[in-house]
């Protein structure tokens, strides 16, 4: 089945959506793209909710229709539907390896970043937890995110003196994870790793020079 | 390769490790069992640190000696091992959905309970997040999490009133996921789907009768 016939609804704003964007890339396939504009809160419209009752970006919709939302549900289906050039692993330990560390870079890394982003901002409140309820910010959350963020630079780049990439000898999605949280963490909340963690910067200078990084 | 081969790490009590247990009982595999005592404080030992250095059950050890963690990891590797009688779907874009399903019932369902659990529970103070760091607990989460789980049970119910599975037409990881917090909840946080919710109150009468539930 051609990639053409795939849609990805998606904000180039949002990092969740560059997770995807940079998975597509590395694998090589083009999707078409249709922007959901946040800032104008397309998410919540009628016609996004029937795609993603969780209105969030990404989602994937495929030709038949179906809409697949959450980011590695996402990348699940487009390495299965498109395995050459596989970002999840080939065997079964490395499958399991590379899920194990592209969900720790997320709970530790990316959700962190983003639980400091939606408790943060003026625009948010309200609106702590992204999906169909409400929940109010908890100011408390902001300092223990930039707490649980230099935590994870910590051990990034702990992780990456062992090894030469995040789920060890082979780029994979747990490297793209990784590096949208350091940018994520960068522009939202204005953290960056130390200038010691020469690991973690050796390999953000690898990841970020591949062409993919520029999704 | 034989699951005899195998080792997993667990807690009796552990709602992350029931997960996986039920999981192996669907698949109709056994897998030796090794108890880590959480009353003890034995996760926090240096032997299990070396196996998991978040601390947490469950580990699944493979016969080569690796270590994998995190539970969609683990049911990653075992359907991947083991593909009879799979449980993340058959086709891309089965995986794909399961992958969604069991995923939001974890994050809008399971992890909402944990975090209720963990900034409760006075024997959790200054560890509120599981893993090698510790954090304070935030009082305004507890509230917060009873919050969420009640509408998790409202999206649960909703959900399973266009389709018998978690996932759709068929039992999956999803239902796994979801069982385990629908019990956590009750046992840990004193919640439950009211009696109205008669969507859920149907699909647990079948996912809880099934002989897996008792893993």
């Amino acid at each position: 089945m051609s990639p053409d016939t795939l849609k990805l609804y998606h904000s180039p704003a949002s990092p969740n959506s560059r997770r995807v964007r940079i998975f597509l890339a590395e694998k090589g396939l083009t999707v078409p793209l249709v922007v959901i504009d946040l800032g104008k809160g397309e998410q919540h419209s009628e016609a996004y909710r029937a795609i993603n009752p969780r209105r969030v970006v990404p989602t994937l919709v495929l030709e038949d229709g179906t809409a697949i939302g959450e980011v590695p549900a996402i990348m699940r289906y487009l390495d299965e539907a498109y395995p050459e050039r596989s970002l999840l692993g080939a065997t079964p330990k490395d499958k399991g390896l590379i899920a194990m560390w592209e969900r720790r870079a997320e709970l530790e890394g990316f959700a962190a970043v983003m639980e400091g982003v939606r408790n943060r901002v003026a625009g948010l409140k309200g609106r702590a937890i992204a999906g169909p309820h409400d929940y109010e910010q908890i100011p408390a959350l902001v300092e223990r995110s930039v707490l649980r963020v230099k935590n994870f630079f910590a051990d990034l780049n702990e992780r990456l003196g062992q090894v030469p990439f995040v789920a060890g000898e082979r780029y994979s999605a747990a490297d793209i994870t990784a590096l949208v949280t350091v940018d994520f963490a960068a522009k939202a909340l204005e953290l960056s790793a130390p200038a010691e963690y020469v690991a973690l910067k050796r390999w953000y200078e690898v990841i970020s020079n591949r062409p993919s990084a520029a999704a």
